[in-house]
């Protein structure tokens, strides 16, 4: 491995990026379309085969002995939040590439075949709909809803789709068999600040938390805030912010699997400093990998709504978002991973990640392992997001390991 | 009294509206000096005299069998808010009207001369300040501050006046001395819900709430929604939650004091459904009668302020908006009032005003009451503002009553 190596790689396709301040490179935007492109140049020299799906997949191949074996697989994605970090997905495909150059530079064979994959449109700052790319490589994709979705331009995804030169009716013909596959590896920061405060150099992945997300209205009464006595008020806001207390504790109760619940929004009609508020409307956010530990943090915001509807006279309404259902990752997997770590004196943690990654979907198609490694104050989606190089060798060594392990050493 | 003429009368002034869906009559708008002038032109029909100061408060007056008394006043404002209603205000200066043209109908004269005042610019919606015509008249209006004040379109107070034929800058002049006035009285609707559901016909006001008021800034971390553990979090909203149940209950316990709390606005930072708020600002409003009382709630406030700044880890700014004094009526006036209910079968109750009045100000010059009658569902500053003729005949009745009894009857 040839950290210098790496580190000029990502600094590199960083380059790749509409702001100044952060990186900015869309889906399917120029920027993010230009990396793919320098991306494959790359792999190209390293005498990989690269080829794109109909959804804009960058899919390259280093040949096994056997190229009718199933396929080693690793990757993430190129394309970022607007004022992103330069690390969130590019890591894990530039550490892959470094991978496969350690590999050439080793002269290591293996049996199976190696792909990396770069995957379109991971995140949902374009459409609104994450690892778009992913889900339909794993035929989790709903044609007919994500082709009704367009940008903040207005722009449909089938026109941004005709852009890039890719077919958005065709994009089925990106679905992959099981068989193909026999692993995905995935490298990526934690996102969050648990292994930097547990003083970790590795995270292995066991679950995949999905959300369940509500929007809650507290329907109140407004009046006058001077004339109006305690005991009379209907006040949406302190319906709210009951709920949210109890919101917290019911998920701090479920803090020993990992679940975890977030009030991210919250707006206050009329908003005005002489008037009692008679509308507050909540965005909740509840992850966890425990579908019955999440189901009861559920069940004890209904009970909050109810108890706080009858104490305080507020009508509240909610509606589901969304509610996914959590992955768990290949026990078989998470095992390799885990005697890599102990073999090469790594410290790691076995973990869940509350955040979504392409991992969730290749999971469906084959044995997948998420690998994290720290992020600096648990930062994200940021432009101050960081990891060090040191820590990134060592989740790339990991990688490395990993991958002949299973594509299996010739050598 | 005429109850028909006395509803004519407030229909008629009624139709001076810059608004079909409610009541738009902003100070020093063309509808509002029209309102103004109709009345004048009523008062002169009753044989009063009218004059205006440089404030533009209209000041009619009956003479008195000794025009060297100082006068009995009584009045209100015709000014609205944006969508107001048909009684705020309004009824008060009508209701005077009622009361001269009752004594013209029974041929009483008085010893003392009786003024109807019609207040300038009560409410805060053209300018931001409240009871500017009042202030004036009691020499509390801090003319330099005041100067600086413009309207939504930006317009200066002293180009406003101009348009209204006004000089503000000899708004000194509206200045009245003590020795001028005996007492005033004022009837206004409730504004709250109190008298309607204590089924009780008559409100006498014992003090005057004002206002304290905060801006509180609770700046937390935002993090990812997903993966930031319960415990690592410092979330900014959960924070503002928490102080504004405390606030609650601070107020509820001075509930015997009368003193209320309202958080009527709450911001919350980013606003993003993933990530954990790092800023709330929230905006707070306290007022009570009892200066111990409100100042127990302060206190309470910053204890809280605290415990959460040390709990979640999160740092609170705060800042005073305004902190104004209460107002305690007169006793031997609260005491007249009292027993003309008690004689006249009326049932009333003792009652603080939350909201502010040009009776306030007036407490500064002379003697003053002010009389509450019920607002249906507790609502004001709003086209459902209702108070059904029965209940302002028993308002009017003890309005003449107070006056006669004090300006002296003289047949």
């Amino acid at each position: 491995m040839d950290l210098r190596r790496l580190e000029k790689t990502l600094h590199d396709i960083n380059q790749f990026s509409q702001s100044k301040d952060g990186i900015t490179r869309l889906a399917y935007s120029k920027e993010e379309r230009q990396a793919a492109e320098h991306f494959s140049n790359l792999c190209r020299q390293e005498g990989m085969t690269v080829r794109m799906d109909t959804c804009g997949n960058v899919i390259v191949r280093r040949e096994g002995s056997n190229p009718d074996l199933p396929v080693v697989a690793c990757g993430s994605h190129l394309d970022t939040v607007i004022q992103g970090g330069r690390y969130d997905g590019t890591l894990g495909v530039i550490a892959a590439l470094e991978v496969i150059r350690s590999l050439n530079d080793k002269g290591v064979k293996t049996k199976h075949p190696i792909e990396i994959i770069a995957f379109a449109c991971e995140e949902s700052a374009r459409f609104g709909v994450s690892t778009i790319g992913s889900k339909a490589m794993a035929g989790l994709l709903e044609k007919e809803s994500v082709s009704e979705l367009r940008d903040s331009e207005g722009k449909s995804i089938s026109d941004v789709f005709s852009e890039c030169s890719l077919n958005f009716s065709k994009i089925e013909r990106s679905i992959r068999r099981n068989e193909e596959f026999k692993v995905f590896f995935e490298l990526h920061i934690e996102q969050g600040p648990v292994l930097e405060k547990k003083l970790k150099q590795i995270g292995i992945v066991t679950g995949i938390a999905a959300p369940t997300r509500f929007e809650l209205k507290i329907k109140g009464q407004a009046s006058h805030s001077g004339t109006t006595p305690m005991d009379y008020r209907k006040d949406a806001f302190l319906g709210a912010a009951e709920i949210a207390l109890q919101l917290e504790q019911a998920a701090k109760m479920e803090a020993s699997n990992g679940t975890v619940a977030t009030v991210g929004a919250c707006e206050v009609k009329p908003g005005s400093m002489n008037v009692i508020p008679d509308l507050a409307t909540m965005k909740i956010d509840i992850r966890g990998t425990s579908t019955d530990s999440k189901n009861r943090v559920i069940e004890k915001l209904f009970t909050s709504i109810k108890q706080v509807e009858e104490k305080r006279s507020v009508s509240i309404e909610y509606s589901e978002l969304s509610n996914e259902h959590p992955i768990n990752l290949d026990k078989e997997v998470i095992q390799s991973l885990t005697e890599s770590c102990e073999l090469k004196g790594y410290t790691y943690m076995h973990m869940t990640s509350g955040a979504g990654h392409d991992a969730m979907n290749m999971a469906m198609l084959c044995p997948t392992g998420l690998i994290f490694v720290p992020s600096k104050n648990g930062l994200s989606h940021h432009p101050d997001e960081y990891t060090a190089i040191e820590q990134i060798a060592i989740g790339t060594d990991l990688l490395e390991t990993a991958i002949i392990e299973w594509a299996g050493h010739m050598q």
